[in-house]
């Protein structure tokens, strides 16, 4: 309609709810620019760099970054080289005096951390808690206490919350902040009141899966960089898995996608939590990679430094537990890459530790299952270990700030 | 840029290339409303429904709709009720007179059909032939045959060809007409020299896989009308598959998504064509269930109609044959369905004629495999037969020929 109208005889003019959303795109797009910079301060972009990188006027960029710095978004942060002219110009960047709460529930333990905007994972605390079969308002508490901890310590650094993420191990609906199911957690249509957490951040909070907050993780922070399209899973007492296909997460139909660990690997094997059998979990999960290495019951992460030990020493046991994980992960990775047309894997969580021994499990079960599709090269571990999901719960929550600036902004009063 | 500069202080009156843009835009919204309306010759849209419709003024639809009539895509069709307010109008319709040519190469046929504009399959052929492992030229030349048949017989009817569409089994870049891998037609890198095929028709003709074609058909002309989201398997020689995603194929980074024949069902399973081992392809294709049902070496359209008197007949081997070709499609559906959350499955090519026999062995398998997923009602059978993947392949051209009109009009000339 808009369109016909321009073009077949309207005024010409703007209406002014037009200008108002040409502004807002132009904040989001100075904001976009800043977050591709370097952080390194010697690079931080000035006034005339923006108005180069995104295309607008420097009168404009003056105005648009005046009214980010007005709102906390942007810092300026001393002077800096112009390397083409050798003019120093005030350089800019993303606030260091705002931030966003990263956390997760998993099933041995929760985690929350403080992510500024500038991308630096500020503060990072977890405490170990069973929370399987735990009531939820009973977890949310504990969470809350570690949330006020946080809260307290940004304020006593400056730092202004502005949102968050939390992730856990389960199907939610984001929209409702529902946990429709988490099968290791034994939470089914749960719905947690997010808002109690932090009930004065702006941009409120948001509900994650785990392992799709680690995928983005991996994306933003680790070997996503390099990959463009592939499968990341994630060991803990679940398998958890994430898709990401050009660079964004693939998410589904209803945000359920990514459930490699009921992939089914061995049609004869063990029942699993989800109601079925044979699932990748049942061979690649914490407890089946233990019990097989024949390590006592005991806390997840006494039996995780446990099992690394065994592995250095050469245990034959350990070995041949982490190699039948890595072997139906492959099952399981070749068949994914099959349907969805990827071409590389990334482990993370509790493989990561493994990662010595299970990747070339990993390689000769690809090489098995589907020759020539995934190579060597692209078989990866991850590195952001335990951070990851609050890391891709806070990141998503930092990228909802930078997409919506005028929540904040005169523009959006 | 151009939205800065329209809010910012730029003329207001549109450029010359921004006019056309929108009118090229609105032929393409007046033939969409077209492809959305009835066939029924009584509820035939009047200019008038379609200002309705599409929210364009009645003058501008007179004006597109005489440059569609004029470029022959649409046409007018007697005078037709207009149910609101009793006057009596001109129906249009999209064109009898103009089509595309859909094509399929595969294992033991070809075959080539036309399809009207108004989207019906006007003609018809089949050839069966022996392709695996025939050089691709001569199996063109053989298709080529087909097509100049269709064309005379498109041309006796005063029908003109403005594109089409080739299927076949194995994955193809479209962009450069190549067919990457065909294992069962034994073709590698093979350039197809389709413009050949029909040189003088304006809109070319594109390359697509058999089994993405025929999931698109079960979209546009099957049980995919209800549903949404579904896994499409298409059992041949190989077995193919299609992921519908949002009423869209989801085709993957590289277009090759959907390859579920090459799912592991059984990590001990037999060697498969692709260099794995354990495949779907392997318990569910043609010469797996033809064998397992103890039937002769033969012609694939005797083998399977030989299969269908045995399973009628109660006989016990076929019985078992497909029952197990349900098992493990149910395993690869299940896997397939946590992957990419996704709640229906619909089994076509040879799968259809053992329908009543297969779907239930799937439906126990998915109540195994992940109970509570996809339930009994959203397993179909598709009821498109071996015609699918050609109406898929015609289907995507004719929707070409739709989107982009102005080839044909003075506004792309």
């Amino acid at each position: 309609m808009s369109l016909e109208k321009s073009a077949e005889g309207g005024t010409g003019r703007p209406a002014p709810g037009r200008v108002e959303d040409v502004r807002r795109g132009n904040l989001i797009r100075i904001l976009a620019s800043m977050a591709e910079a370097r952080t390194d301060p010697d690079t931080r972009p000035t006034r005339a760099d923006l108005a180069t990188r995104t295309g607008l006027t420097k009168a404009s960029v003056s105005s648009l970054v005046a009214e980010l710095l007005d709102a906390g978004l942007l810092a300026e942060s001393g002077t800096t080289r112009d390397g083409e002219r050798g003019r120093p110009g005030v350089g800019l960047e993303l606030s260091t005096s705002r931030g966003v709460v990263g956390m997760e529930i998993n099933v041995d333990y929760i985690a929350a951390g403080l992510l500024d905007l500038g991308g630096t994972l500020r503060i990072h605390r977890t405490l170990e808690s069973s929370n399987r079969g735990q009531s939820p308002p009973s977890v949310m508490a504990l969470l809350g206490g570690l949330v006020r901890d946080i809260a307290a310590e940004a304020s006593a650094a400056g730092i202004e919350i502005l949102g968050g993420g939390l992730a856990v191990p389960g199907l939610v609906d984001s929209a409702s902040g529902t946990v429709a199911s988490a099968p290791n957690l034994q939470w089914r249509g749960v719905g947690l009141q997010l808002e109690q957490l932090l009930p004065s951040a702006p941009f409120g909070l948001a509900l994650y899966n785990e392992a799709n907050c680690a995928a983005l993780a991996e994306l933003w922070y680790g070997h996503g960089l390099d990959f463009r399209d592939y499968l990341f899973i994630s060991g803990e007492v679940g398998v958890g898995g994430g898709l990401v296909i050009g660079s964004e997460l693939f998410a589904g139909p209803r945000g359920q996608a990514g459930e490699v660990g009921h992939v089914v690997v061995e049609p004869s094997g063990p029942d699993c939590s989800c109601g079925g059998h044979g699932c990748l979990e049942a061979f690649a999960g914490q407890e089946a990679v233990f019990s097989e290495a024949g390590i006592a019951p005991g806390a997840a992460s006494v039996r995780l430094a446990r099992l690394g030990e065994q592995l250095a020493a050469g245990d034959a046991a350990a070995v041949a537990a982490v190699s039948r994980a890595g072997h139906y992960l492959g099952i399981a990775a070749a068949s994914t890459a099959r349907l969805m047309n990827l071409s590389a894997v990334v482990l993370g969580g509790h493989f990561t530790p493994m990662g010595r021994w299970i990747r070339p499990a990993l390689q000769r079960s690809l090489a098995e299952y589907a020759p020539g599709l995934i190579s060597d090269a692209r078989v990866e571990i991850s590195e952001l270990g335990q951070s990851a999901a609050l890391l891709g719960a806070a990141g998503s929550s930092l990228r909802a700030v930078l997409a919506a600036p005028f929540t904040l902004t005169p523009a959006g009063r």
